[in-house]
């Protein structure tokens, strides 16, 4: 309760860690009526004055995430409902996350292009199944002009649109319709195109990066002569999907098939990458979608074959977003705040000179220049180290919380001592305690720049190991009853945010179709369950169902997910 | 007559040139009811099949311009009114001119991030200058839920917003409500902010490019201590712009202030580059605005000064589009289409081989292939050489006709004998005829490529050099009345979209104000012209204002315009 009540208090306060924390807590803890809660209180201020964070992830893992989000300066919210302000630092790691990505759309073979933000609703309605999934919550522009009336800015009401547009929710219908207009014979497939774009959905629950109203994505969208060309397409990009998030973001997933009620509105088959965060929920961190012709039939995008005959397409779909970036703060990040994987970090090399207002600042800074320029002709990963000196007027040791809090991988601090002795203090982001206890290591400076590139590497290995080990463990395999399943999970009520730590399940089941699926769905939605994906490369299942004592045809993954 | 009947004919026929033109000529010309029609129209069919675009630049020159952009591939209209989709081709154009700029933001200071789509109504209402200049012609957002009523997709009734949401037509209202949210103390100052995306104005008459309902473009927010600061900023950033024009564009610009009556609306000066086009009318290219604390004082945004005092900001923002791309267009384009500049230029060497499903066409692909990897690794202005090889299966004539359009700057033909000589067949697209006949030379392979790199470089230059021996040589001086002005341009009508090429005029002027100048936009206004900006670094001026007659205080550029 103390510990609680203290977090609560604290959350948006920023605590120069370690400094006047003790004062502060013990003159709380005297106005409270209770003394027993007042020594709580004051024990957990204490505790939580150790880390960079107001709140841990054990205590109230949403309220850590958003605390994570806010003082590694990522995003903040706007005065716009369910919009974010993505701020530099987090918008810095999505222009890391882009280039990566779109260097791999480009190398099989994708051009970008650019399609229009606005959809006519007539366009939506043209695919049943795509329009029954997703013609809920939309922004819908219905006029075009504002007007001055009775000194109010206003809606001019004569300035509706003749068909309302809606601003795109995903662009299988506007580019389908350009699909019709540039597909003709076999000559012009396959058509395999990109774009990086804003998207917006209606939410109602809205939470920074992982849901919001607006976010920015890259939809890639192809055509193809044939099924087998169409579905290798699907599973290449998934492919693509599953390297970006593993060796980039060092976030690893199971990469696998969504069961039909997962399925994208409108596809024939949805594939994802479900990445698992420290939680125990999944993340879809990314989907393609094998669309069949159901889009090609209801747009008419066709195309005359070698043999004369006019055929129907066979199109594809598939996309990441922002919401990555929620899944590399829950996977990574540690009561300090984020932990960014090199690859992704916009700064890998921070160094915060330590000055002090005294004439021995000038060689202090000489000494950082000339280490910044040395760092900075060094390469990591193929690309120039990016590295970034400090020079900000505040306190110095704002600035090692600060950039602990934002998750920079190395940080060098620079004192006189160390400008005097050729030294520099670095901290690992990664393994920044032992304990409670800070490790800084003096190393000397002296070759440090070439050692640089070979430390980031390991850091971004180290995290993924870590990652790794933790996804590995827990999914939990042996359990073959439905009511084993139910009972490992527990019971869950509306409220219970967070939850014991359980992972995820994987069982045996049959493939359920139709009513039966939609039975199993609500049984798992009742412990807020939901079925993520079959993994792709399994074995011949063995034993039954654990939802209809069938025979089993595959493995499924369970879990509570974002 | 014959000649525009002709050309309306085939504005929509892309002919392969010289192939079947004659027959088809004579053709059309039979159906004709007058014989001498019919002649006419024959051999303006006759001249056009001698180029690759199916109208002139002289004719037509919007016509030109439209068939520049359906045949160069850049883009092409959506079903969403005045909405464009940028095709691969166009879009890796803007790539190109987004990585040279985005650069140049960041080697000044600034970093990149990302505000709302949407900006409540009453945000816009704030600053009252910017609410009259803008607030009449946009997109809003007045529902968020769509429904099926009566089997009919359409807007739900009940899900009307609070507030209505304008789709962003420019940010500085949704960015100044951070900045005051971000600025403390002198301390947080500058901030330099930009951020890439998609703004909306429901424009009447779109062209695209140059005037759509969506574009894309990038818009720099700043905020400062003091006026000299920010004024700082503008200058800096019209300067980026000029060296991004000139340079990357190779398009050279008048950089200058707007006069009271062109600037951005709330903002206390503006400054712009204005590019010529082949029309002689002006093209604003980029905008850099000092606003002031004008801004600042609607929204609050104040720092605290060393001094203790509470001070408000001054801000700044600045931007370019892919208005860019129709400047670059009407800058360099020709009767054959496009002419890129090879900085952004996609492909900057493309090699047709010439396959005529015979034998040797594997010796000729295995050719071309060495010769693409060994072009691939040379670079040309500081970048690896982008080149591309095309196999698509068309004919290899429609390649030429197509990559010339594109404007791609060094087209290699490889045939069976240069493959068997070792000799590669050059079309430079810069000089592409000499009179009506193609230049197409031969060029031993062995040291080809390490000479690429300076003759990219030698086009670059050559383009910037045309274009600005046209700037310079088209800016009228010696006029000294109004009389004079008008006469030169001459009477113009509603309907006189090309008009003889005038060019520019640079007249002195009295810098008149408010009515005043209004009574000289109107005069200006009547022949469809306006004033453009007062270029930077004027020597003192001489003689006497042409609108007022007393003394002027500088120079001004007088032109029609985009």
């Amino acid at each position: 309760m103390g510990q609680a009540l203290a977090e609560r208090l604290i959350l948006n306060w920023q605590p120069p860690v370690g400094e006047n924390g003790e004062l502060l807590a013990t003159a709380i803890a005297k106005r409270l009526d209770s003394v027993e809660e007042g020594a709580s209180f004051r024990n957990a201020i204490r505790s939580l004055m150790q880390r960079a964070l107001s709140v841990t992830r054990e205590a109230d893992f949403p309220a850590w995430y958003q605390a994570v989000v806010d003082q590694a300066d990522l995003a903040e919210t706007s005065p716009v409902r369910g919009c974010m302000i993505i701020k530099p630092w987090g918008y810095g790691v999505w222009e890391l996350i882009q280039a990566a990505l779109d260097r791999r759309i480009r190398e099989t073979g994708h051009e970008n292009c650019y399609f229009p933000l606005f959809i006519p609703l007539s366009f939506l309605a043209q695919e049943a199944s795509h329009v029954e999934g997703f013609a809920k919550e939309m922004a819908v522009v219905t006029h075009h002009r504002l007007k001055t009336i009775d000194g109010k800015l206003t809606v001019d009401p004569d300035s509706a649109l003749e068909e309302p547009l809606v601003v795109r929710p995903t662009s299988e219908t506007i580019i389908g319709d350009a699909f019709r207009r540039w597909v003709n014979s076999w000559r012009d497939l396959p058509i395999l195109i990109n774009q990086w774009a804003n998207v917006v959905r209606w939410e109602m629950r809205t939470r920074m990066f992982l849901r919001t109203t607006e976010f920015l994505w890259q939809e890639g969208h192809t055509a193809h002569a044939t099924q087998a060309d169409a579905t290798e397409e699907t599973l290449k990009m998934l492919e693509v999907y599953r390297e970006l998030a593993e060796d980039i973001l060092a976030m690893p997933v199971a990469v696998g098939e969504k069961p039909e009620n997962e399925r994208f509105p409108g596809a024939v088959s949805t594939f994802s990458i479900e990445a698992m965060m420290q939680d125990g929920k999944a993340l879809q961190a990314g989907t393609s979608h094998y669309l069949g012709t159901n889009f090609a039939k209801a747009q008419n995008i066709r195309y005359q074959a070698a043999s004369g005959d006019l055929e129907y397409c066979h199109t594809t779909s598939w996309g990441v977003s922002t919401r990555l970036i929620g899944g590399v703060i829950m996977t990574h990040g540690d009561d300090d705040g984020l932990r960014l994987p090199p690859r992704i970090a916009p700064h890998q090399v921070v160094i915060v000179p330590m000055l002090r207002e005294k004439p021995e600042d000038a060689a202090i800074l000489t000494y950082c220049d000339d280490l910044r320029n040395e760092l900075s002709g060094m390469s990591a990963f193929g690309a120039p180290l990016r590295v970034h000196l400090d020079k900000k007027a505040i306190k110095s040791a704002n600035k090692r919380w600060d950039w602990v809090r934002r998750g920079t991988p190395i940080l060098l601090e620079i004192g006189p001592r160390d400008a005097a002795n050729g030294m520099v203090t670095m901290i690992r982001r990664d393994r920044l305690r032992d304990g409670d206890k800070i490790i800084s290591t003096a190393i000397p400076r002296s070759g440090f720049a070439t050692t640089a590139p070979d430390l980031l590497v390991d850091i971004q290995r180290a995290l993924f190991a870590e990652a790794k080990a933790r996804l590995d463990g827990n999914i939990q395999t042996g359990l073959t009853t439905w009511e084993g399943i139910a009972a490992y999970f527990g019971a869950a009520t509306e409220d219970d945010e967070t939850g014991a730590f359980k992972g995820w399940v994987r069982a045996p089941w049959a493939k359920p179709t139709g009513s039966e699926l939609e039975a199993v769905e609500a049984k798992l939605k009742a412990l807020k369950l939901s079925l993520r994906n079959t993994p792709l490369g399994q074995n011949a299942p063995t034993g039954t169902c654990v939802f209809t004592g069938r025979p089993a045809v595959e493995d499924i993954l369970i879990a509570r997910a974002y």
